[in-house]
């Protein structure tokens, strides 16, 4: 153990990661030394999964091994769905998509049979059909199949929750919000996969550890709450006067952080073009309001959530299904990281100060107030 | 985020507790002041969760009202029963567990009526009945009653394991192991619970991830791997041999550590009393021989796991439960750190030093090797 520095529970002194560079004031983000403006310019989301867990871009070879590899493994065990189809319609996606991992830690647990590469190719190949299969059966009563000829996973998403082929700019622009939300350094949620990895645990246990940190409002409902914003207001004016309304009360807006973030850019641009395709009026004018008014009014700027939340309503995704999507985003990213994790041979460590009270003499229970 | 230190993965600087005291040397461990061999010798584990769940150890009418409290909450819902069966018999029960939690945050999720203290005690009551309901359906195919009236946790677990009352003696020993394993500062699973709760999951999502954490080796698996340590050895001479063997070639001996533990002292003389009235002539005498080795050979102390493995065979504990034991115990100091962690504001974060490839330019796939 080493000498405790005092500084609280946030900003504990750190470990050290070849993943992913966040620069201290979020203007750069690179995946192992790739800018993501390039790699949302042009890359695949399979290619930049197989970057974080690979640790190099896939060749034609490679790429084309690797999504051959995804596609095969969408099938899901008769045994799951099953399961799946017991767990209730009104849950959140979210704690299904975690209990549908612990499940498949029991059917399919990592050895020799499926090694760490395989499960983490499994869990990203089957996790979109783990969702939908439960969200029509539980919704409609309807068994999917949770095959696809769609060679993307983005793709395939769309055309589980839509049952026919996504058009080409709606799964390029959902394919984009997953590369721009696959890794974020030692975000919370990769913390907990990294910490429950560092104790020896399988893969299965840190992915459901990870999932587990995405049900809260600081990482996986951020999203689904910038919706709401934008959403609850009709026109540019109930914009104004909500805001203003909200700021002056000093309540939090969703969607706005103190650093700019590089990835809220890049989705502008996408949501603009959702927009003028869908012949909006409302949602992009409001966004694109709200936007004004906070750079007018505080020095905070939006981030990935406020921009990818108009994106993926655009793309026709219920917005109670968001923060699935940065699940199935960030299985990449904490694949990685569980493998780098798996590289150091301590379990991850924190020194406790102790602030309870003194040692004392035990109380019998008869002289307990 | 503060300026990093660079200790590297394992000794971060860390956060406090009021919870648990653990010296340096591990020499003395005491629950919100209490030492643990005063509540080891006096308490009841359910005296001792309320302690650390709600901070004062409970007067008469706390712990009657607390115990049926508990006593009323062992039942099963019928869908989580009907899950539970479709788990593989072949599936680490520490991973039932994980999946359990999580299926049960999803039929009974945190909410008004389920509110975080009623979360906290549904799971301590009912962790032993999904465990062994799905032992007996998936052993034996048979579908256990999961109530009982026996008002400790520890006797509700070993009559649903054997199927009738517990012996007095055996209901003590395993109680106080669960006593001296319910909490032990910021070990692993709690840092899990602890990063997981502060991105504002629910319980159930915090408890998930404490689970996931006790799969591995460094925590979960040591009490087995001691037990079959000390099975594997029919005699005195074979230990001697075989440990002397293992120190030669560098091999860990599972339960030594390099600190003082003074819950193994407890513990060894609760197996030495089971032992005694069973009539073993091995298992004992093996292990104080081990000990002994040790002893003469390297600076190592017995600790925790080493005895408790003992004493939950002299109960009639079939090793691969083990580890879900330390999931029934550390439950209570995982909801109370839960508790405690939600009492800060921020979510826990760790630094991380980027050690990975400069920033470079993207390369197109048909310039890649």
């Amino acid at each position: 153990m080493t000498k405790q520095a005092d500084t609280g529970v946030s900003g504990y002194a750190g470990g050290k990661t070849a993943i992913c560079r966040v620069d201290q004031d979020g203007k750069e983000l690179a995946y192992r030394g790739y800018p993501i403006e390039d790699l949302a310019e042009h890359a695949t989301f399979e290619e930049l999964a197989y970057l974080l867990i690979y640790g190099t871009l896939p060749n034609h070879a490679e790429r084309e091994a690797y999504r051959k590899r995804l596609g095969a493994l969408r099938a899901l065990p008769v045994r799951l769905k099953s399961l799946l189809e017991e767990l209730p319609a009104e849950a959140n996606p979210v704690d299904i998509l975690r209990t549908g991992c612990s499940i498949l830690g029991t059917l399919e647990p990592e050895d020799r049979e499926h090694d760490r590469n395989s499960v983490a190719d499994r869990l990203l190949a089957c996790m979109a059909s783990m969702l939908l299969y439960w969200h029509h059966y539980t919704k409609n009563g309807r068994r999917i199949q949770t095959e696809t000829t769609d060679t993307t996973i983005a793709g395939h998403f769309l055309e589980l929750l839509d049952q026919h082929p996504a058009p080409a700019m709606q799964r390029r622009a959902v394919e984009v919000a997953l590369i721009l939300h696959a890794e974020h350094g030692f975000n919370t949620s990769t913390l907990a996969a990294r910490v429950t990895a560092s104790t020896g645990s399988d893969f299965h246990s840190a992915i459901t550890s990870a999932i587990s940190a995405l049900h809260g409002p600081a990482q996986g409902g951020a999203q689904e709450e910038a919706m709401r914003l934008i959403a609850g207001f009709a026109s540019l004016a109930e914009a104004e006067h909500g805001i203003m309304q909200m700021l002056a009360r000093k309540q939090r807006i969703a969607g706005f952080g103190h650093e700019i973030d590089p990835r809220a850019e890049i989705l502008r641009k996408w949501s603009q073009k959702l927009a003028e395709s869908s012949g909006d009026q409302r949602v992009c004018p409001v966004s694109g309001h709200i936007e004004q008014i906070m750079r007018r009014e505080t020095q905070l700027h939006p981030n990935f959530d406020f921009h990818s939340a108009s994106v993926y309503h655009f793309c026709g995704i219920p917005t109670s299904l968001f923060a699935s999507l940065s699940v199935i985003a960030q299985l990449s990213g904490w694949s990685a990281h569980i493998l780098e994790q798996r590289t150091e041979d301590r379990p991850i460590h924190l020194a406790a100060r102790y602030i309870g009270p003194e040692t004392r003499p035990y109380v019998p229970i008869d002289r307990r107030r």
